[in-house]
């Protein structure tokens, strides 16, 4: 969950929000398609465009197993990578068990890997002490919420030497020789280094449009000063939406199915806790 | 949604509920396994040890991208299988398309697929009319939540002739000489025809102990006579339980960490609506 | 390279072989049949079957990286198994590499891993030594072929003791109470506990037969006492007999483009070292 | 099979060629490298580097079922593609079914697909009829061996508008206003739009300076004026000089194993034929 959306949360929890608020991000196909389907391209986009490198045969390993975590990981694996998680949740490390993913500490994995993603939402999820222990050329890169990710301030230090080989691409060069190839200074490599497809960009926008067009339209008291998820119908919609363009051709429910099922034929089709 | 949980929150609904019950189902490790990672492996394996198929190549539709359809698709798609899906959520649908999957209406594909699969807790979703224009040794099977899925019923006519082949597997012979596989005479695939690997009645037995256990251990006044989900930190701790097996090793948010995230150290980790 | 074939190539060598015979295992479609495509789903169907094993988040070594051994991989990483191989081919190595895997001695992994598959055509793959090292519960099975990969032998000794749990399935019982799950007593797992699609037969009998009616309808002089690869348009000849059952459309090349490629348009397609 | 290999061969077969020379490209490491892992990766960078296009859901011809092809297959059908294949040669197209994609003609597919994709070797396999039909924005891109297997002459007549958008990338506009993308005006996608990671001029220019020593060292006699294939044991030792990169260990055979192969135990370890 990303910075924004958590202080959100806080300023809700503290009644300090003074007007309604729609949870946009978590809606479920802005979710699936900014994180989850959007990363799973644009970890290999970023990786390629600043590095050259190939996927083939490295080990990476990725901080954090959620949406943008299994995009990733599900990408890289595909194109032959060895792939480690780092998890504190429980239940994602069982994901990425049943997926195919040794659950692991950093520092069992960080003098071997080639590459480090992070994907956390989190802070200081790499340090100093795991960049020191870095195998030469390993490069290191954050997927996440934020740019606080890898502590890059820590790698400011009058011993280590930055080189900049390309946009978006600095060496770091510790005494002994060894080099890590951070990419974006540690900032998005799917917003630095990638761009975003236009199909990404008109979910999310319809998304948007739709969420601030229902809390304008919305009869006073629908909603009060709180943080909203967008309504599952409109989700829906915004899918719907977007299908034509995969030629994709919806089922429709019989009346009498409709009935057996307990749903209005024109959905909402899932209940809200449903997670897709 | 399988149909006795539908039916309990009917109760619900209607004020009937006379004790307050878990929705254990939906719970995040339960569903995952029993239904996804469980599907996963059993729909290979329900097929094989009663038709002997080879995947490769082999034309499939599946009807349903839920769960329970992913886990299937994932599987057959793995293996060579040629995938279509039929959805009635347009959510599900635009999900199929990303995973690459067509999206189409049963009848579409019917004449020239090898294997028909439902798993969408939905009734008659193959009728008489789709059975009757499949192609000669078409395999027609359901790992959805109830045996209503394919109108057997229908196939009980003097017209066609009944051949068991062997255990679970009939011949449905047309007069024309057309033969149709039916499996377990349309009830569930994955417990007629099928192992429950102990790993995932770990899972569900664990879930279910603890919902009981939460249940009575519950102060007065916790849970009234409504359906809940089982509290997060709980299916958390299913997770855990169920890491060591693997050789999975979670990571700790240190101190600074938690409160960045304003998080507890120890759970739980994600915002109910969260969708893993 | 199987035990017979190598025994062939080692009569013709020794000037021994009194007629002349048809390599039909290595012909192409033969090869990727019978190793690497029917293997692909037996080893699934030949562990499920004896161990209802669920593969997700299992570690796995696979001893040779071959069809068979390339098979079994991509199914198991598929459903969720993290696989390991050893190899003694530099070439297999890196192909094992680029798909993904770590490459190990059995050593390094053998403490760790829940199932041991080997898929060499050696002897001795797998010794007593690394049995006595696995943990508790190991699968071990053989995919090769021959019975000699697995030092079978070397477990019939009186402070072992074997319990039959179902057919195929010995538990090996360590004095302290550890167990190793052996497979068909180390014969051949996809033959022993798994079927053969009536596809692969189709495939292989095809073959054989075309073979035996080209060695009968030869003109005298065009085979000698040698062992000789089937003709590759016999090769594709078989491989479009099977086309239609997957409704699968071959495109003509034009006479302009035949005359480009320097090809006749009926094949053969390729040069006879082509690898598919 | 590239154009100046064919040459090589034409030359050889006319008793013109006035030198020994080594058929580099068909070693397997450089074939498997230059080729598929190559391409594997190519195909998803040269398409996102011109066009930023989505490969979820997107359908995709791919003409061509080689090593290329089935590189390109396998990245875009992992990354949520629909992939189609066309193919002349029927052991090809039946590996492209075993691997999951329908095998058509072009023309049964050419209205509905999102890119097309060539990888032939052949010429005018995209032509101007196709071109005609294909839908409003179908990317148009070439992996193969030359430039003539898109038929882009046929594209500058005065009817056609060409629009260069970006660096490598024009719009071919027709009356009605449907537009084609087409990439770097049919020249190699994988050469014109994307990099070739250093890992794999490596293993070409190992294999290409391992074949000039071992023309030039070679005592007189051992090579005619006639195409060899780098001899097997080479091609072992340029993937045994690669394998450190990726940590692989390999295992050496026993003195015991090696009698039973019948093989030396430094190789090398595979039969002239054998298909990798």
């Amino acid at each position: 969950m990303g910075g924004r959306l958590t202080w959100l949360y806080q300023l809700s929890k503290a009644g300090k929000l003074c007007v309604p608020a729609m949870n946009v991000n978590d809606s479920v196909t802005k979710q699936k398609f900014d994180n989850l389907y959007c990363c799973r391209e644009s970890i290999l986009d970023g990786l390629k465009r600043t590095t050259d490198v190939m996927f083939g045969g490295k080990q990476v390993v990725v901080c954090g197993y959620g949406e943008v975590g299994k995009g990733c990981c599900a990408a890289l694996k595909a194109l032959g990578a060895i792939v480690y998680i780092t998890e504190i949740d429980p239940i994602c490390a069982l994901q990425a068990c049943m997926d195919g993913f040794r659950v692991v500490k950093l520092n069992e994995v960080i003098r071997q890997v080639d590459v480090v993603i992070t994907c956390t939402g989190n802070k200081n999820v790499v340090t100093r002490e795991h960049l020191d222990r870095m195998k030469n050329s390993c490069i290191v890169c954050n997927m996440g919420h934020s740019n606080t990710e890898i502590d890059v301030t820590s790698l400011r230090t009058p011993e280590l030497t930055w080189e900049r080989v390309r946009s978006q691409v600095d060496h770091v060069i510790w005494p002994d020789g060894k080099r890590v190839v951070l990419l974006a200074e540690g900032r998005l490599l799917n917003l630095s280094c990638s761009t975003v497809p236009t199909f990404v960009l008109s979910i999310t926008a319809t998304t948007q449009a739709l969420a601030l067009i229902e809390l304008y339209n919305a009869p006073e008291g629908r909603y009060k000063q709180d943080v909203y998820l967008l309504p599952k119908k409109m989700d829906e919609y915004v899918a719907s939406l977007h299908l034509p363009s995969f030629d994709a051709h919806l089922t429709e429910l019989t009346d009498d199915q409709a009935k057996y099922l307990g749903l209005n034929k024109n959905g909402p089709f899932k209940p809200n806790y449903y997670r897709y």
